[in-house]
Order: structure tokens, then sequence, then C-alpha cells
């Protein structure tokens, strides 16, 4: 079989994720190419090495630009913070290899244009890396949405919300700093949200948006005083689709009780769709109209359902990290057969374009046009 | 014990759950004053008879303008649909009489401000009928909250889904024609969910509104061809209290599935609330934030929750016309000890003004203060 | 209309919600007689003066000897305690009187079966009140599964589980002592699991049962000392049935949380139904076997539900006392037509036999033929 | 570090199960001793050389008496039928290696004791492995217990109810023959219900079961006419616990709509637990009992929740395979400590003794002693 080295830029949480990814595809899927798990590179020699010992990886290195240009790596995995995404891509692009970036694309609108044009120049398979898209019950929902099962699409309703920086005392981390996350619960969580949109809906035409900060302090990490948080601690926007669908999306880190409430809720002509991120096997569907119908929920954990036929017999739930060796599944598929990946780079301008939008739409008090 | 004689205009959907009411009242709860169903009041001289006789008033009568003048009457409930509540309300003060209307108080901010001088003009007895404040797992909701028992709110999310016209070919009733009510799922759904966000949040300042109509034009209840459309088939608004808090509600008869699905959620700093009207019965709370924390259901059924002692023991459900039941309770306490009713003709105002710059909004196109 | 006069024994816990019944059934529903509430009959003068008012008697009495035989009294309603049921019914029926008994229909399955005879012997109509029988979503399972919708039926699974004696110091009420109450949990609340058993999947053949008293001792309610608990805490018993399904029921008042978690779950060889007093407008229905199935909940609140349109549009969710207007409803359409009531008599007696098996069993340690 | 050189027997659905605990167990846990996936053994030569390459381990091997002899393996892990846990175990323990055992330990209660004859004997390390133990809501309800939270344990009720074989025409797998599976729903399922309830709650002292086949001959896998089903479709049983308790259990594979619903129930004199395998990163729990009380459902996902903090931050759920990691995780603490495994060799007999008892139970049809 086809080998494939690949190479990780980041080791950290999404580093996990993604290793996990690479580690587990081949154990429970028929890959038509078999990803060798080359080299994993950061910026701390004993901490990148350790990783590499844990995660699986052959080696490690702490020089991305030395990584990505090797004549040996054939694609390139980025897990680092979103403000350097677009300088690995380019470079790994140029470098002509596979693509494979952890959302956001880059911290602005501008970054993800130029990394676009970088791997249209270079014509390299790009994918960004959207894991919730790949929960089966999603990708359920994508079919019956595809299939008309619910009709034409009326309403989506989409939050996403936690609770981590609920307590005004929680230290500002680097999540809540404008230079290095871009934004805060609008590129980190809603824009979860606006891409399963995208992807179960349509295109967004226009936005009202809204940005809040609830706390506009917090104590530092190092224990040195307080500093100011500079990025939105909620965001609301509704939005309008181009098929005629109305939406809202909402992200917000000051919901007690809520851990990771990636909720959704699609109501078409002749039905409605539901999926929440918490009980993420499950889907609920309301199809068949009249007095004895009601919402079902779906435990999709059987063979027919996406992706499911490769681990366990129905009823054997998944969790967090299978939507990762998913998503990795189908990037060694479009490798493989040349097919372009999905959500690819083009999403991931069109994602920050309604970020962009919100953003536009929050300081102005009005409509904005995407 | 004091007697208190009622005359109730308009006999159908809600005059069978306001007779109800006035009927169960006694029977359950220890009434300060003893309300006597004397007569209502109706267009058709057969129709009116019979619900009086089904709905256990004494007489019956066709001229309402007769009816609140009486000197034998107390108290005046408007159970007519809102384009006639002014010029009823307003003759009704006129004449003295304490006031109980059901919502919307008017179908215009201008006919509601007449009504709230009407009755402050005649110092009456004014109630508005918003029946879901006074489910009980909603009255503990707000007790709970005005015991800090949530911190400070940072979120209201409200949504009141239903979906009995998503099919296109559902004729037009009178509910999709602007000259009759007023507005659409705005007034007639979407106005729950905010008097819930102004009773439980407090008062709004702006807002952002987005109004849509997906079918423009359906047949004509009498067979006699199509009719236009001339309301908005979804509201969706996002706003800012005074308090600081931000929220959403949405009011649309588009969702399948969703019968009657008036659900609130409200996050505050140290914990959360959610409610569906559905299971109307349960109050979800998040409190004692930590790892073994989590949403609780709180079925609220016991003697010592709101309204509750008066009924069954512990985990014997109520239903939808208990709160109305609860509502004249709290009116007929009112007209004894003076104190005004809560929501009055001043909430009505207020919710109006609310509803006025959704309005407003939605055709600018930018947020618009109150 | 006929007019029928009603007299009812007993007006505490019970007899409220029979009132309740009897004073809103010809509110919402078109009852083929028109009942009127002469007479409540209770042992205290002033107690039953007050209830009869509150209640909306039109008389009150202490001797219900003399009330069962006054000829303008067509049918008694008995809500007193268990232990004397079979008095009051006997002399009820020997004057002629139809008979509407509170469960149990009596303590024994001797005091049962007397009833039975005297009813027979009377040829006047008689009704057993197991009111869960008539929540719009239990009659609704029964038609589904006599419509064959879920096949031939496998399993029968039901429990009631309460809590309200789970401290051990919560006084001995009379439900706690044998020579009042006849037993414990088992024939309080495992024989309403016992009669949905019976209602929905057949007749009962054998049983192999367990009592069990947790706490054997506790304060008198006098404040006097301590009393003997003489009945069961806690009953379960596993069953067979007629037609070749298996089952279970449980019933104990020691399980923190469950107020009044009377639910039953039904296996057959093509679909499933569950439902749960506690959301007891909701039947879950698990049909269409396949992956894409899932037990979907049915908001039972449609007018094409059983009951349902008496009352409101769609998800206005009906609660507890509304399950004592429809059995209330149907007594009187029984009386009109002269067709026997279900349940009636012989069902009182067939269920006591099943408890007393149980009984049997649990002592003998060994299954018993019912 | 310490390395162990592992060989597994059998390499099918639970084969699969445990290569992937071994493969995930050191990227996630900090192990004290490193784990070698040295040799995979099965019947097939080119069956288990392509599941040594997709599964990981080094080699594979066809002689399960030669693998378990070699001087290199260090400890066994027995992952075929039943029917050949016995011997394999013996084997191994005789050679002198630890021993980790699918569950059922053996097919009867007299395999069961003889291998816990043969690991005594060896004095060598022995786990059972019962996975469910280690599903972090299940850990955690085991830690809630011990520490009183729920007070004195009255009740446990536990199911497990599947559908596959709901259908009369499903196919007689090898599991529905005594001779190879031992029994049906009893061993398969109802033994996990049994084993959560010796676990949670502790020993049983005396049961009353019943064992019931609803289709007695089924098609046969290849087409060749029909065969006799020799198990039980449907296992419920009553149960004593030695500390005052009462229980039932339950398995069925007849349960439409049911995919893997392992649930349990606990009720304690100051609280109560459940558990449902279907949504297993869930745990409900009611505590401090009174009218503001509720189940709260805590997601089971927190890094103070057993086994989570080697995982993913907090709302990011766990999948089935995962109890199988934790319990590997606990073995390689088992070897390295010299501490006792749990459960082990012992609780195998124990579970052996209550299944045997049901067994005896349901023909006698009388309560049986364990």
């Amino acid at each position: 079989m086809t080998k494939l080295n690949v190479a990780m830029i980041g080791y950290r949480f999404m580093g996990r994720a993604h290793s996990n990814a690479w580690r587990q595809v081949r154990a429970f899927f028929d890959t038509p190419i078999d990803p060798v798990m080359k080299v994993v590179c950061g910026q701390s020699p004993s901490g990148v090495a350790q990783a590499a010992d844990r995660l699986g990886w052959e080696e490690s290195a702490t020089d991305w630009q030395d990584v990505v240009e090797r004549d040996d790596i054939d694609v390139v995995d980025i897990c680092t913070p979103g403000d350097s995404h677009a300088k690995i891509a380019i470079a790994a692009a140029a470098a002509g290899k596979a693509v494979f970036c952890e959302k956001p694309l880059g911290n602005t609108l501008e970054e993800a244009e130029s990394m676009l044009a970088a791997v249209r120049r270079a014509d390299v398979i790009h994918m960004l890396c959207h894991n919730y898209r790949r929960a089966p019950a999603v990708s359920l929902a994508k079919k019956m949405i595809e299939a008309g099962e619910i009709g034409e699409i009326r309403h989506f309703r989409g939050v996403y919300l936690q609770d981590w920086i609920a307590d005004p005392e929680t230290p500002r981390s680097w999540r809540l700093e404008r230079a290095r996350a871009g934004s805060g619960a609008l590129g980190d969580i809603a824009s979860h949200s606006l891409d399963l949109a995208r992807y179960l809906v349509g295109e967004i035409t226009e936005v009202s948006g809204m940005l809040e900060t609830f706390v506009a302090e917090r104590p530092l990490e190092d224990g040195s005083g307080r500093g100011v948080v500079d990025v939105d601690d909620a965001a609301l926007a509704m939005l309008r689709f181009q098929g005629g669908a109305i939406g809202s999306i909402e992200g917000s880190r000051f919901c007690p009780g809520r851990k990771n409430y990636n909720r959704f809720e699609i109501n078409g002509s002749r039905g409605s769709l539901a999926w929440d991120l918490e009980r993420m096997n499950e889907l609920e569907v309301y199809r068949e109209v009249g007095p004895d119908s009601g919402f079902r929920t779906i435990l999709a954990t059987d063979e027919a359902h996406p992706f499911v036929e490769a681990w366990w017999p129905p009823g054997h739930v998944l969790g967090y990290e299978h939507t990762f060796t998913h998503t990795v599944f189908d990037l060694l598929r479009a490798i493989d057969s040349g097919v372009p990946a999905q959500p690819n780079f083009e999403d991931g301008v069109r994602n920050q374009r309604v970020l962009d939008a919100i953003e536009r739409s929050s300081a102005r008090r009005q409509w904005e046009k995407v």
C-alpha cells in the first residue's frame, strides 16, 4: 500500500487529537493510503520529544521551516494556535505538501485569503479541520437534508455554550487576548456553529451581529496583576441564507452548566433535526407530520450510519476524538483520489468572511452583507 | 365573604380558559373575595347562550357596551381578539370597573398607551393576562433569581416555536391578517418570550429585530381563492437589558414537531435556569458550580412551590389551564388589597414598546432604542 | 337533557379529585347525561359542610347509609379509605344505585368478591376508578397495541416509585397500618402498575412476589411514641401473562427523587412503548424498525388523541386531575348506554387476585398461580 | 521503563476492543509499565495475520498453547468465546503468566472455580474484564456510594436490553447455542447488570429467577434449515443483598429500540443514582432531599472524574472502547504494584454462583440461596 509521511506542527490539545486520529485511522478504516507518523514539531525540544514518544511519532523536531521542506514529508498537519497558521500553511504549500489545518484557517480574513491563494497556486490538496461535521449524527443529518427528508429549510438555530470563564476571577488565558486568539467566543466556538450552518444549510448572505465583553479585566496567569480582556465573551448573530432560510448563531463561555453545548436545530417545511455535542451520538428527528409523530432520538451507532461500520456494533457509542479520525480518513481519500477535500481552505475563507461581517455589523450596529 | 360580579367579553379559546379559571379558583384557593360568574358577552346570541350554559355563566348578553356599564358588574374580563381590546377596556375603566385583559394589551403601541391612560384616569385595578408567568416552575425561577441563586444575569435565550402553518397550504386564518391580528408570530408568541424576559431579567433598552414571511399567499378559509399574508411568519430579535445582560427571542410557527415550545434559558454568573412549556411542571436548574454539579430537573409540584399547595400532593402534575387560575387568584388578591396587580397595563405598554422597536429595527435594518 | 343525581362518600384527597371531575366534565365534554352534584357525605359535620361549599356539592350529610338509600340519588361515588368500600358499595347496589368506586375495590379479595356479587345481584352499573388508564397517552398506547402497531407483546416492565417515607423518621400514617390500608406499596401503588399491565397486556396467570419492610417501627403521628409498621415498604413481582408475555411490577415509597414515577415499558415483536406519569402527556414510541428509527416522543395533546379534543389546542398539556374527568365522562356514557364500564368490579376482583397471589408467593417463597 | 510483553488469544469483537486498549493506554495514561503488543493468536493463519497488521500486534500465531508458554510473554489476554476461557487461562496460569480474561470467566460455575484455583495455585495476577465498571460515570457512582452520599442502599434495579433478535427470522448465531454460549441473555448481558450490582451494592444472598425462550427455533445461518434455540431469550431475577437491600436484574434481546440499554437505578436512604450505557458519559444523581432538589445530570467528563484527566477537557465525551483502556490501565497498575486487580477471578466465580442460582431457581420455581 502507498505510504504517506505526515509531519504535525504543534502538539498540545489539538495535536493530541490529531495524533490520535493518525494513529487510529488505519486500525479501524480501510484506508487507501497508509499514513506514517513521521515527525512532530514544537518549540520546546524536551516537550516535543516527550510528545513524540507518547503520541506515536517517529521523530521530533523544533524548526517547522525545516520540517515543511523535508523531501520525505507528504502532508503537513497544522495544530498550532491560530496566529501561526498562515505562515506555516503558505510555506508548506510552497513546498508542494498537502496541507491539513486546524480551524480557524487564519486569525483574520486577510490571512485566510492568502492561505487559499497559496494552496491554489501550489495546486496541493488542502483541508480545514472542522471536526464536528463528521460526528456520525451530523453526517447523518446532512444526508437526510440532501435527500429532502425535511423539505425546504426555514430555520437554523445554533448555539455553542461553555462555562469555563463564567467566574470573573478565572485568569486571562491566551484565548482572551486578541493578539493571539484573533477573537473570543466568536472565532473559538461560534465559528463551529457557523461552519455547521454553512455545511447543513448553505451560504450566508447577510448578518446582524452583536459582541459583548462582560468582564473587562482579569487576573494574569502569572499572578503579576490584572490584564485587559480585548476579545468578546459572547457573540450572537442573526443570519440570512442564500436559499431563503433565516437563522441565528451564538457562542458564549459564560453559561454555567453548559460544558460543550454545541447544539443546533433545523426546521424545514416537512421536518426538523436537532443535535447536541454533549450527546453527540444522538440525532433528534421529526418527520412524518401528524398527531402520532414526535421527535425521535436516533442513536447514530448503526453500521448503516456514516463512519460507524468501522467501529462497533449498534448501541456502542463513540466519543469526541472519533470525529478527528473520520476527518483524517476523508483526507486520506482525498489525497488518494485527487478529489478536493471538504471542508477546505475555501470554506475557511467563506467562514472567515461571515465572522468578519459579524464583527463589522457589531461595530456599525446594522446589518452587513457578507 | 365579599362577592365580586364578573363579566367576560368573548368566549372562544381564551374565553374558555378564563371561564375555567373563574370556575376553579374558589374550589382550590382560599380567595379573599368570592367571584360570581355573572355574564358572558358575545356577538352570536345562540353561541353565547350555549357558552354561558357550558362554561358556567349565569347570563349571556350580546352588547358589550351595555354589559360594561351594568351597575352590578365589578370586573370586566376581556377575551376578544386584540383589535377590540382598547375600546372595551377604555369603556370599562370609564365605568369604574376593574379591568382584566388578555394579552396583547392592544394591537398597537398607541392603543396600549390609551388603555393605560384610561385605567390610570379612572383609578381602577388593571391586570394583563400573561398566564405563563404563573406556571409554578416559572414563578419558582423568579423566586430563585430574586434570591440571587444564579448570581448576576448574563444571558436570556427565549424561543416560542409552533408548527401549525409550516405547510404552505394551511389556510389563511385571522391570525395571518395584520388588520385583525396586528402582527404574526411577533405579537402572538414571541411576545410571550418577551414578557418572560422582562419578568425574569428586567427592562430592555435596545433591540435588533428581524421579521420574515416565508409564505406570502395562502388559500382563503372559505375556499374562494388565495389571500395575502401580511404578517410575519417568524420574528427574531437580539436584546440588550438595562442590567447589562444580553439576550434573544424568537417566535415561529414554521417549526415542525414543536407544538408549543415556549422555552427559555437564563445564564447567570453563578448558575443557570431553563424551562419549556411542553414540560411545564419542570424547572431545569444548575447551581453549586463544580465537577459533580449538573442541570437538575425540579418537578415543581411540591407544596413549597408557588401556587402548588392549593392542588395535589408532590408529583401530581398541573396543566395548561392552571396558569390562568393562578392569574385570577392573584387578580382577586389585588382587588381585595388594592395593591397593583402584576403584570398590569403598564407592562402591556412596555411590552408593546419593545415589539414596536423590533418592527422598526427590522424595517430600518439597524439597532433601535426601545 | 337527562339529569343524574350524584352522591359522593368521602371528601379528602380522592374526594377532591372526584368532585373536580364531576364539576368539570360538563364544561368540556358533550355528556349524554347531565350530572348534578347533589350531596357529599363525611363524618365531621363541619368538615363536610365546608367541603360541599368548596367543592360544589348542593348538600352535605354525615350518615352514608341514609344517603345511599335516598330516592333522589342515582349514582354513589365512593372515595373513602379502602376498609369501608365494601359495606358502602354493597348497600348502594342493594339500593339500586350505579356504583363508582375508587381503587382498590376492597382491602381483601373476599371483600372485592362480595362487592362484585352485590352489583351483579342488583344488576347496576359499576365502575372502578383506576384513573391512569385514561391519561390520553395511556389510552393512545392501548389503541396502538390493539391496532397491532408493536406486534406480539413480549415484555411488560412497570414500576411505581415514590419517596415520601424514605426517611425512617417520617411518622407512621394510616397508610402504614395493615388494619386500615390493607397493604403498603403493594396495594397503594404497585396495584396501579398491575392494573395498567392487565389493561395493556392481558390477564396474568402466575407470579413470583417479594415484599419487604425496611423500617419496622416509626414515630406515631401524635408524638406519643413509636408504632409498628406492618405493611410492605416495597413490593416486587415477576409475572407471566396468558398470551405468552412476561413482565415485572414494583412499588416502593423509598426511592429518593421519584415523586410519582409510575412508569411502564412494553416491548412487542415490532415495537415498544413507554410512559411515565411525571411526564404524563408524553408517549414514547418505537416503531418502523431500522437504523434511522428511534424512540419518538409523542406529545399526546392533539385533538386526534383520546379525550383531548374536549380540551385545548395541540401542545397545551393536561394535568393529573384530567384523568378523573375522563373516567367520569366514560362512566356517564356507560350509564346512558347500558354498556358496561371499564374497568369495573370484575377488574377489581381480578386485580385483587393477582395481589393476593403476590402476597402468597412472598410468604411461600415460590411461584403461585393467580 | 519496564516493558511488559502481551499475548492476546482471539481477535474478533473483543479482540479489537482489547487491542485498542493496549494500543491507546500509553498514549493517554502515565502507565507504570510499558506494554508491548507482542503476539496475537487465532485459528485462521491469514485472518490472524491481517488482524496483527490492523490492530498493531508485532506477530501473529495460530497455536495458543505455544503462545502461552513462550518465555518472552508476561501477560495472556483471553478474548475467545466463553467455552475456551478455562483451558487457556489454566494453561497460562500454569506457565506463570498474568491472566486477563474477558467475561464471562467460564461457561459454567465448575469452569470458573477451576480457573480461580489455577491462578491461586500459580500465584499470578488475574483480572476479569467487566469493562462497564470503568465507565467514568460508573466509577463516579461507586465513589459517591462509598462516600455515603446516598446513604444506606435500599434498591438496585438493573436492566440490559437489546433488540437484535426481536425478529423471529433473525438466524440462530452461536450466541443462541447452549453448547457454545453457555446461556443466552442471562450470561451475555444480564451478567453485566449482575456485576454492576455486586460492584455497587454488594454480595447477593438469594435469588428468584425466571428464564424464557420466546422463539424456539430459528433459521440456520448457512441457510440449511432451522435449528433449535436452547438458551434463554430473556432472563429476570429478584435479588436479596447481604446488606439488606433488594433488587432486580433483567436481560433481554427482544426489546425493539433498545440498542445497548444497560441501565441501573440505585435508591439509598438519602439519594439515588442512575446510569445508562447509551448515554454513558452521564450520571443522574439525586441528593439534598427537599422541594428544590431533583435528579441532576452530571456530565462525567471533568478532570476530577475517574480516568478523565488522561483524555480531553470538560464536555468532550468518551466512547465505548475507553472503558477497556481504563481496565487495561488498572491491570498494568496491579501488575506493577502486586496489589490484586478488581474485578478478578474471584469475582468471576461469585458472579457465576449467582447466575447458577438464577438457573436453579428458574427450574425449581422457588427462591434459591446463592
